[in-house]
């Protein structure tokens, strides 16, 4: 693992709720978050795929991390999403959270057009640095094929990382695939900062340079996927591996954005927790139930929701 | 054909020009626009897929269609692309087109997240109607799952005329599949209007109760198309049609939107028309002057431009 990363352990994708009128919940939204902090997170990761963050308008992203801060939430530990397909809307959000002084910021390609060029996505990613044009710039690309389509191809980091070595400082990896994770980190790494999307590859990442995870069930489990990160080099580190994977299996048998929402929902016992925007659904009564009743049975899974003082 | 359709004819997604910095050029953006208009378009579609209209922001889109209205453009003209995958941001750019007085809007269906239920979907473009609640507001469906990869179900359209017949008045196919095109006038036309995305599908589309197509080509081509238009019941349409074709043919053997620019470029002998917006990169020159010999040798095509006074 790299020495002093400028981020790394379990990052949690912050879900976003949503009042009754669909209107995105600055208080529940910063409590959660500060929930998370306190249950293990290290870092979060405002507006990514599990937060909905691409459902949210500009403005709507902007006012919540405004929010987060003005709350007292740490700056330097704020990772929003600031990707979108329009350079424009990417520059503003991307210079918005570099003036709050957030720690870094996580940027997919330009998604609607398919099939871009390399050189395309390189001048893409070229353009929001210069137009930003701040040293404070610490930018994670973001590669999620089976949701954005367009990826982060491995010869794109090279140039970028060759251009802009002080802000283009790593990635999140959420192909779903291993393999592409180690060659990125045999390539790049470790001074480049690997993210693997998924706690399932938290102890080979970290084996192979990664420095941590960025995770949607960190948003219910930080504190057993914190464990792991903390407890890497020691010889009980492949059984609690084996136990986060097996939770994170159970978990996503479910459709994972709103059985992540209906669970927070049941242990905060408040309903609304559960309000997905659309084109989500919420999870039916009856699938979230059972979700609660097999996660506790199965995996002697629980959330202990304790509010920071 | 239905009668006194909101819509009809040939529209052009308008091209949006860029100036050496990459920012929108709102003067050429505008003396296209007349052009097209002069040139045979009865309607435009700004920020269309051909305009690169989801590489532009929130406030540009904007900007751009005041502009077009201030300059003396028919708002009765204009349906503006004002889909987002964020409900908030097709909420606010289909207000503002409301407001403007534009015709009718084009919009796109949440395409970020892969694979939402069609219930999702409805509630979607139901949030975005009930949320502008404007009687003004005409909705057409965009339908492009080439490039979006989020379509717009047969089902879908059922539910969305059956809760808002007055409201969402018809679709634009860029499937590029006929027949998925044939399906929606069988199953809801012709008092829906639908409107191939090429004009390829012009003719078929007209003989099966269309009212006319929204075609990229139709910013160079508008003229020809047009005739395929005015003379569908003649006994010259065949003809008509398949020349409007071969052309289209012709032309697509290039990337599409550069060299779309590269001919208005090399027409208007203004370099900067050539520009594209990352991730798109502008079209080689050498392939540029390939597609103006080619096309002129083959299918005599020239543009005139002329600008109204």
């Amino acid at each position: 693992m790299k020495n002093n990363p400028n981020f790394s352990g379990v990052i949690a994708p912050v879900l976003t709720p949503f009042d009754e009128d669909g209107v995105p919940d600055a208080d529940r939204f910063v409590e959660h978050a500060e929930w998370l902090l306190a249950d293990g997170c290290t870092a979060l990761a405002p507006f990514g795929t599990t937060s909905e963050g691409n459902s949210l308008g500009i403005d709507e992203r902007m006012d919540l991390l405004d929010f987060m801060v003005e709350d007292g939430i740490d700056a330097g530990k704020l990772m929003p999403g600031t990707g979108s397909c329009a350079l424009a809307d990417a520059v503003t959000l991307t210079r918005h959270a570099v003036d709050l002084g957030c720690g870094g910021v996580l940027m997919l390609p330009p998604f609607y057009y398919k099939q871009p060029s390399e050189e395309g996505l390189y001048r893409f990613f070229s353009e929001v640095i210069e137009q930003v044009g701040d040293d404070d710039l610490k930018l994670y690309l973001y590669h999620i094929p089976p949701v954005a389509q367009v990826g982060i191809p491995l010869g794109l980091i090279g140039r970028l990382l060759k251009q802009y070595p002080d802000t283009v400082v790593g990635l999140k990896d959420s192909s779903g695939d291993w393999s592409n994770s180690k060659a990125i980190l045999e390539a790049y790494g470790p001074d480049f900062e690997v993210f693997p999307g998924s706690e399932t590859f938290l102890l080979d990442g970290l084996r192979a340079g990664g420095v941590g995870c960025i995770s949607a069930t960190a948003n219910v489990a930080a504190g057993r996927i914190r464990e792991v990160f903390d407890n890497w080099q020691t010889p009980n580190a492949d059984k609690l591996q084996a136990g986060i994977s097996a939770l994170r299996k159970a978990i996503q048998a479910y459709p994972m954005i709103p059985v992540l929402k209906a669970l927070i929902a049941h242990y905060r016992d408040d309903a609304d927790w559960a309000n997905m925007r659309p084109p989500f659904l919420n999870l039916p009564d009856a699938e979230a139930a059972k979700a609660v009743r097999e996660l506790a049975e199965t995996q002697g899974f629980k959330i202990k929701i304790a509010i920071p003082a």
